[in-house]
């Protein structure tokens, strides 16, 4: 079979284009993908969720971030593929390097954000950059699977704790406050989370891939590829000025509004409506989503829910690494688990839940050397059986009706070595450091992020990626505005967010650590400042942690943390693992 | 007599300005202004180092920041002056809350920055700025003192380390590296470091205020208002390819020389030499100066001469503490000592080093109340006698021959409270947190700014400025790039750059703590990491610190400190002080 770059570079010689680029995300900006958006892996193996590929008839460059160097190299053929770091300049300096001013490239207006290509536009002036309204994949890949249509459902008020007019009208004052006539939507999670609707087009997310437009009147267009709905759902939208066109007429439904002004979010929308739109001369007003805040800061039924799902999410854990711990410390030559297996229990545990829907992202179980891969996916081919003496990692979260989660734990198999329990004590310590951090209001989370490596950086050690994400409810387990990194970021810390915290720690070709647990922002005893409430509840292994090296406080945190594991979850742990757990949760002294 | 603002309002009446905006800064963006530039102190009584005001025929507003909040208070006319922060928003919405749309602002375009102006310009598209050529309080301001002519003195390589030449070179294959035919210098202290020559128009500063301009070709023009110089300088000058111009004729000379491309700074450059040089069609490329990171990154003589100045400057301070407490800590009401009697006699300790010049900044003298003011300068009318039982916060440094310093400590006089020994010893634990830190290379000020401050977060308190700020080497006390702020900065820590660590906590109206040394970026032990390297010897008062607040690892470093300012000072404490000395400086246990 011909490589599918072969058959590219086809393209690139018909449309007379001097190089292409491609990102990772589908038209939506999303980082999970429905099955025909693979394109990326389609044409070189690469299956990660941050990346951004450009082709020219020569070279083939795929520029990833820290978390993903690794597996790039396992998964591409190096002698068609080179890799780089993820970054705007490398991008821009690969380009200067290899291709001569005045070259044409292409790219799907789809795919990028207005930001995005003008930030192309304006800093590789000596270059034409060409947009294209079908995929050039898309016509070469015979087999792609169908763009999906997974229906809808309501997202009832006990879980979103707001109705849909209310959250409209909170939107509406900000077109009031900018004096634009109507906001456009380009984010599924925000269309999910306005219209208190879930969808399933796309693994993990619970979201209708669709964008929308919200007039000041209170009408609502919803841009969709399927226009047809279950009765409650087509009743429930006409009670609401909702109403149904097609995706492909966008542009056309805006045009016949004859609005004034429209509000864009130029990070998320994509380029090619913005080309289209300015083009029959409608102001587009560049502006952040006001969403995107006001879906990030939870209300409070929303976060007792998220706290309801964690607590059984928490004791779900538990079961499997008390399962894993029964099991695999006696038996491992028997049993032979492996890391699928490992994962295939894991999944039947949580599926046991009523309430569960399906995992909130691709399950990372990683033994031994595959735990160093930050985001490793396993497959038949990499799948490793658990031997003695190395550590397990499983990254892991549930969809559940009522919330979604997101936790990480890493857990000696056999005896750990002196390094690997030096090591999970100092992640351990960086993330007690942001658990327990009290922090004045203002603060954003490029101040926080070193509070979680400090430790790691006295003996020279770091991990390559940030240290929180934002969490949806019941929605993405990524989400912004908010996140820990080191990177500039201008959104403060607010009540209601939640953000992971999960520092770690990766010997590439040995073992990898990451802590990770969920935190809502909260108001502090101290009028002014905000804390972090934990609402992830699993124990962390007693034999990865070398008392000696944390100090009273991080002490006191650690077993006030396993008592509180202790009341919430004691009663929904097996019995086999009862002594298991005990210890596990049993004060240090 | 009438007061300033109505002369100046007068004006704007005249002028057709619907509101004048002028900032602190003098026509070189200065922190520390010669006489003739303290126009708003003129106007309005105001004498801190960051301000912004804008005038109206009905209002005046002062923009400042935290650490001039209270003194601007203190020193304005409440009737006639209101405050705000200072930051961009803030002036904007003023200006929309005050002046019509359409409304003609004014501004004097040396004062402000092509990208200060450009702001203004971007983001309030209904308002008309008008840039004037003379500001107009010269106008007004009758007896306004002259500007000054100080001439030139050469800075010996002993100090610099790198000759006039191998800095040219190196500056010059930056403008070749952007296909650039020339350097617009509007930095007086990048002259400075440039020419290896210092000047003292402006108290603390050792600069000439002039610009230069830089040619691919090795010509240098330098712009200045004195034009004659001593022989060894016009000799010097005449080596090295240097042609001196009145500042008058800037855009006249670089007119002749029929450019075709300037590098500008667009963050130093005064508007007006924008305007006028795109006005005659001069293709301007907008990026900053690359001889600010070039002057941040000292070289290992200047390294060394910083390091030679800060023991005999540390220990001219030991001594100063020494007397005061020998003396006032035993006859508080017979000498009656003050701020201002307290600072002559650190100034007349340091004037017996033969190497000393004068101080590199106001000396900061605040007793009790007067110590909360974060950049309090003392007045005849301010001026607090030292009292029982509060704290004295001293914040000095010292122009040398070799270098530059900058130190705070504060003390107790007589029997501190619980409460002032708690603070004191949190921001002691923030400053060993920051002196003690590990690093990898990449990090920037913000991301580790807010170590300092986690101990005061704990407990609900913080304080309202920076935690670092450059240093020049026997120039600017404050110099850019690098910084350690909780702002954005993306300046990384660079090996050869010198930051202060100075921590604090102010509680208004009673007393105020800071905890200053000065730190040098180096390589750590660990491969790809950096460290700080503190320069500044002086003890920490024992009095103020509570030992079972300080871990294990923060007792270490306070004991190795102290064990190193016997080392390097011992030898220079006058012996009257040596028993005190000998506490202060004794191991905690």
């Amino acid at each position: 079979m011909t490589h599918p770059l072969l058959l590219f570079r086809e393209f690139l010689k018909k449309a007379s284009f001097d190089a292409f680029m491609l990102s990772v995300n589908d038209e939506y900006q999303g980082e999970y993908l429905a099955d025909y958006a693979y394109r990326i892996k389609w044409l070189s193996g690469f299956s990660g969720s941050a990346g951004f590929m450009v082709i020219t008839p020569e070279k083939a460059v795929l520029f990833t971030d820290g978390r993903y160097e690794l597996q790039a190299s396992l998964q591409l053929d190096t002698h068609l593929f080179s890799v780089e770091p993820l970054n705007f300049l490398t991008i821009k300096k690969w380009i200067e390097r290899h291709l001569s001013p005045q070259a044409i490239i292409g790219y799907d207006g789809w795919l990028h954000t207005i930001a995005s290509i003008k930030k192309f536009q304006q800093n590789l002036i000596n270059y034409h950059f060409k947009c294209v309204e079908r995929n050039p994949v898309d016509d070469i890949w015979h087999d792609q699977p169908e763009v999906p249509k997974g229906g809808l459902t309501l997202h009832p008020l006990i879980y979103a704790g707001v109705s849909l007019n209310a959250k409209k009208e909170k939107v509406i004052s900000f077109l009031h406050q900018e004096k634009i006539d109507a906001l456009f939507i380009s984010q599924p999670d925000a269309i999910a989370w306005l219209l208190n609707i879930r969808g399933q087009d796309v693994p993990h997310q619970r979201v209708k891939n669709a964008r929308g437009l919200l007039c000041a009147s209170g009408a609502f267009y919803l841009f969709s590829n399927e226009t047809t709905f279950s009765d409650d759902i087509t009743t429930y939208f006409h009670d609401h000025q909702i109403y149904i066109c097609a995706h492909t007429d966008i542009v056309k439904v805006i045009e016949n509004l004859s609005l004034s002004s429209l509000w864009m979010d130029p990070f998320t929308s994509p380029y090619i409506l913005y080309s289209d739109l300015t083009a029959i001369k409608l102001p587009i007003f560049l502006k952040e989503d006001p969403i995107t805040l006001l879906k990030a800061c939870k209300n409070m039924i929303e976060l007792d829910a998220m706290r309801a799902a964690h607590i059984r999410d928490g004791a779900a854990i538990t079961n499997f690494l008390g399962w894993l711990h029964t099991t695999s410390f006696n038996d491992i030559d028997e049993i032979k688990i492996d890391e699928i297996k490992a994962a295939e229990k894991l999944l039947s545990i949580r599926q046991k839940d009523p309430l569960f829907l399906e995992p909130s992202f691709s399950t990372i179980s990683g033994f031994g050397a595959n735990s160093a891969i930050i985001h490793y996916a396993v497959t038949p081919d990499s799948n490793r059986a658990f031997q003695k003496n190395n550590l397990y990692l499983v990254d892991s979260g549930g969809q559940y009706h009522d919330g979604t989660t997101d936790l990480t734990r890493t857990i000696s198999i056999g005896e750990p070595s002196l390094e690997q329990k030096d090591r999970y004590t100092r992640v351990l310590k960086g993330h007690i450091g942001l658990a327990q951090l009290v922090f004045p209001k203002g603060t954003t989370g490029h101040q926080i992020d070193a509070i979680a490596r400090l430790h790691l950086w006295q003996v020279g050690l770091d991990y390559p990626h940030g240290t929180g994400h934002g969490v949806g409810a019941g929605l993405f387990v990524h989400e912004g505005p908010q996140r820990i990194s080191p990177g500039f970021n201008q959104i403060t810390l607010q009540e209601g967010m939640i953000l992971s915290n999960e520092p770690g720690y990766y010997k590439p070709h040995h073992y990898g650590i990451r802590l990770e647990n969920l935190m809502i922002v909260e108001p502090s005893d101290f009028e002014g400042f905000l804390c972090f409430e934990t609402i992830s509840w699993v124990p962390f292994d007693r034999d990865l942690i070398i008392p000696d090296l944390l100090n009273l406080q991080e002490k006191k945190w650690l077993n006030m943390y396993h008592k509180r594991v202790k009341e919430k979850t004691a009663s929904l742990i097996d019995g086999a693992y009862k002594e298991w757990f005990e210890r596990m949760t049993a004060p240090l002294s």
